[in-house]
């Protein structure tokens, strides 16, 4: 077979349903696939040759719940009650300055931030969303992205009662417009959409076979207004509309109890873990060891930059390992392995692209990471996939390939103006920072 | 007054007591210590001029509980419960290849990592603690070293019997040896060193006016222990030998109650808090906001790398900011620059070095670290205090001096041969790898 671009002379860890580690391996890439992954000497010729100089090779990391444009918003407020930062800063901060332009320069941003830390596909929602998905199309990354739907006035959405519509168009619009950009639809929560409004966006989303995203019992407030309300937990309520199926996409989840966990997995329904908007919101510690153990695809997500304030995946892991350990009082709870799936086949299996990415699989796209290991922080290396999740940071990412097209080369961004979109966006931020600052 | 070194363009972090935040501000150094902070025009014809170019600027980073040499041992054994843990893996490789060789290597490999993620001064212990202290003050780094008590064969101390006087001539040697580097007295733990062995080594770091260091209280099984063997708490229990006061560390204090917080407060002995350690060991949350209310001085650790697995400050300030939110449930707690007076001026305090270091203020030693800004993750920025702890890693440090020394230029190490000492650590870790994996 000849292949387009050889990656040779990295420790693999492949992800693979084996989770086979390859020390010395090479990986060839063709047509945007993986064609062969092999322990043998690389073969010579090919038109691309990367060499990972003895750092490691890993599938592209998948973040399966942010909100691309809140990078604007990075910092802007923290440590604050969740109602005065939600009321007081972000609310209207969005209200104020989420135009088309910013929603342009914030996503760019963000699939800066996420390209040079080592994500190659994210999967989340906002308003505007058309511009979003056009910004990341133009990146070369992949992403599942969903327009937002919400019964209030929202931005490009001045009136609710169209937010159907409205979300309609958009996904119908991405359905064929971009191979690396799949639209979804995104009901922010079921205390701010009426049932009506979560069964006609899930018959949307089914009509034409996408992800319904939504974010569920994030806090404890809202797991117990739903009890009062409707006298059923969030994912009861939601199963109870017959909303919940392997094509649904829960985010957070930090409020259920062993009935909730075992009608998501009954359902097939997956769910996503933010650790660190949780812990910093205050929100909670979420049931993963439990979800996962009723087989549950759970996916790690970073949550928007206003409540992180990072995109930095590898970040993500760290603290999911170390979190649920310190939760559980048991140091054998998710182990490197089990995160690093969380991190990447997982996420994928959560967002409906097992069959594409999340591993180092031949036939699979080749969304493929070279970590560069000859570093202080990642010497000495007895296990790569201890020191991905224990010890790397999205800095010690050096180049990253999305269906086999190098997006970044040795910490450079090669589909983008990095310059230029920080100097918009610090522009942006000038405007934000009067009324705020 | 005339200056060695300027550093302009930059926001300047200060740390004193007003927690100012100067927007393109200036330091001046003379003779290793700061003599002008400003935000007027910085003086011309200065020998040397460093620009900030708009990031910021800040004190060096303390990290107040480490174990130098056990770079060695990172990411070796993971996710495995405790007594295993140590018993099958940290503890025979120690005995097994912690030569005075293996010491220096991995001492320096810390110093660099360290150095170059802004970590100015480190304090901790171990055993052949010469060998730390010469590889240390090799490097310019500033660092309070112990030597290691324990009322077992030891490296370097076969005799237990010994372990005081080897402690006493190591510290006797190392106080006028290098005025950077501080020696101490490290006794290993309550359960390990007996009521004797504690006071003896008290006693001598009292005669040399020295930094007496304990882990305590780390785990639930030891306080367990120590009220059901002695009746007391671990903390109750060195009280009651005399041991607290105002040159007393005690590392850890995971598992303390209100009345030993009040006697710690009362004794005026300060703690160290190192969050990941703890949560990746499942030992627990260690209650720091009790302990800050009781006025407790609060430095933050990594613990060594066995269990951690870096020596990153930044990403321990991330986890400590986020990690008691979470736990209380309460967003409010330990805000940014709570957390980051922890990572500087109350970590200079705990360690007895409050005079000397922990913040920008005229008088204090030049030790600076400057962040580069200019990079997605840390754009917008409208708070920097909030980017030091949500946002920005060790891998923003642009450049660090010591007492004015400059020893990372341009994120290049300028006092050590790091290619070397990662080679040289990679060779010990052939050794270690054989027996182990």
């Amino acid at each position: 077979m000849e292949f387009d671009t050889v990656i040779h002379n990295g420790t693999l860890v492949t992800m693979d349903a084996r989770m086979r580690i390859i020390p010395s391996g090479w990986i060839g890439i063709r047509n945007g696939c993986i064609g062969a992954i092999e322990s043998v000497a690389p073969p010579a010729g090919v038109p691309q040759s990367v060499d990972a100089a003895g750092g490691i090779v890993m599938p592209g990391l998948v973040n399966t719940h942010t909100h691309l444009p809140m990078t604007l918003f990075r910092g802007l407020a923290d440590d604050l009650p969740l109602a005065e930062w939600l009321n007081d800063h972000i609310f209207p901060a969005e209200a104020r300055f989420i135009r088309p332009d910013t929603v342009r320069w914030g996503t760019l941003l963000a699939c800066a931030e996420m390209l040079l830390s080592g994500t190659t596909c994210c999967c989340g929602g906002y308003f505007l969303e058309n511009e979003v998905a056009r910004a990341v199309s133009e990146t070369g990354m992949r992403a599942v992205l969903a327009q937002g739907v919400i019964d209030f006035p929202a931005p490009g959405v001045p009136d609710p009662k169209k937010n159907i519509d409205h979300a309609e168009a958009y996904a119908k619009h991405w359905l064929s417009e971009s191979p690396r950009i799949i639209p979804s639809i995104f009901c922010h929560a079921p205390y701010t959409c009426s049932d009506a409004t979560l069964k006609a966006a899930k018959a949307a989303a089914d009509e034409m076979g996408l992800l319904f995203q939504v974010h569920v019992a994030e806090t404890r407030q809202e797991r117990e207004r739903s009890i009062k309300e409707k006298g059923l937990s969030p994912v009861a309520h939601l199963d109870s509309l017959g909303l919940l199926d392997r094509r649904t996409l829960m985010a957070h989840c930090v409020w259920v109890d062993d009935r909730d966990i075992a009608i998501a997995g009954d359902r097939g329904c997956a769910v996503v873990h933010c650790p660190e908007s949780n812990m910093k919101l205050a929100s909670g510690i979420a049931p993963v060891p439990a979800m996962r153990a009723a087989r549950i695809p759970v996916g790690l997500g970073t949550d928007g930059c206003a409540s992180n304030n990072d995109l930095d995946l590898f970040g993500e892991m760290a603290t999911a390992a170390k979190l649920h350990k310190a939760a559980s009082g048991d140091p054998t709870v998710l182990g490197a392995l089990d995160v690093l799936k969380m991190g990447t086949i997982d996420g994928a299996r959560a967002i409906g692209l097992y069959d594409s990415i999340g591993s180092l699989e031949i036939g699979k796209q080749a969304d493929v990471v070279v970590l560069d290991t000859r570093t202080p922080h990642l010497t000495p290396m007895y296990h790569p996939e201890s020191h991905i999740v224990y010890a790397a940071g999205g800095r010690d990412v050096r180049h990253v390939f999305v269906s086999g097209q190098p997006l970044v080369q040795d910490r450079r961004l090669l589909t983008m103006d990095i310059r230029k979109i920080m100097d918009r966006v610090n522009n942006i931020a000038q405007e934000i920072r009067k009324p705020w600052i």
